[in-house]
């Protein structure tokens, strides 16, 4: 497991590790129970204030802690945790999902659940739009604290296709140069 | 460009190729006018029927022709489509992009709106939920039909970071075997 370094990360520009579309860990926390799931269904929706749109099934045990504490944390694991990803995606009802799987719940700064100390970064979220969870499933998140890895400079995120398989995220190409315009 | 040899493919797993979060074109049409717009924002909420949604900008064009059509088209470019995909990000006027920037535009079977032909896969989409698009531009889209190329069995996608980065997707990792229940 890596031992990251972190810092602060500019809440405007955190698109730079969501919008790519690697598998998410979201950690949750309401009244002494904690949750952990894997996430592949999100996006971002609006880069200030920064929120986050996630597509969270009511079958699965995180959707009822963060309806209650309106609080999660955003977790983007590396490579290194597919397993460890894989098996808390295999787990749905509660469980200590931390201890199962050797993760490090470390103390948010604004949000009460955790954030995954061994994830490339984390982003804490507060729950800004509730109306399209009964009908949709969709939670709409606003990140207020991001911490992210210092380096190395892009994470090695993985990516589900499904049927078991996964995207690994490959090299990084800079057209900066060609761009109107640059987006944050 | 390359010439894709295409077939069907089932929508229930059309996830395969979106839920990794590639950059994707949307090309919409409405009484003889077309566009073409670049986008990452958009995320898979349901297999069955196969539900996407896309966060699409009111100043983009694209924007007013589905809305006004109801429908569009979801295209997956790969790493070789790059500097076109740019050049669309830089526009978000009216414009024939198709021409512009030397794609073709295929008919849809289903839908009004035209294929980009040399695009890895398409996905033909029409507009079945209008409550988000007001308050969150946010358009849910049904897939109708899918084409994607026989080869290669995963595409080679561009997935952007911000700031005129892109990240190209790299390696898939099998771990079928570890999973309890395998989605689609």
């Amino acid at each position: 497991m890596p031992a990251y370094t972190k810092k602060s990360f500019p809440l405007a520009k955190i698109r730079r590790f969501l919008e790519p579309g690697p598998t998410i860990l979201i950690s949750s926390a309401h009244k002494g129970e904690t949750d952990i799931m894997a996430n592949g269904w999100h996006t971002v929706m609006s880069f200030t204030p920064a929120i986050v749109a996630c597509y969270i099934w009511d079958q699965n045990h995180t959707h009822e802690l963060i309806r209650k504490s309106k609080e999660c944390v955003i977790n983007v694991p590396e490579f290194d945790l597919l397993d460890a990803v894989i098996g808390i995606g295999n787990l749905h009802g509660p469980a200590d999902k931390f201890a199962q799987f050797k993760l490090t719940a470390k103390q948010s700064s604004k949000v009460g659940a955790p954030l995954i100390a061994e994830c490339y970064a984390n982003f804490e979220c507060k729950l800004v739009d509730t109306r399209l969870i009964n009908r949709y499933s969709l939670f709409l998140f606003e990140v207020v604290k991001a911490h992210v890895a210092t380096k190395p400079q892009y994470p090695k995120t993985i990516h589900y296709r499904g049927d078991g398989v996964f995207m690994v995220s490959g090299p990084s190409v800079n057209r900066k140069a060609k761009f109107k315009q640059v987006n944050l």
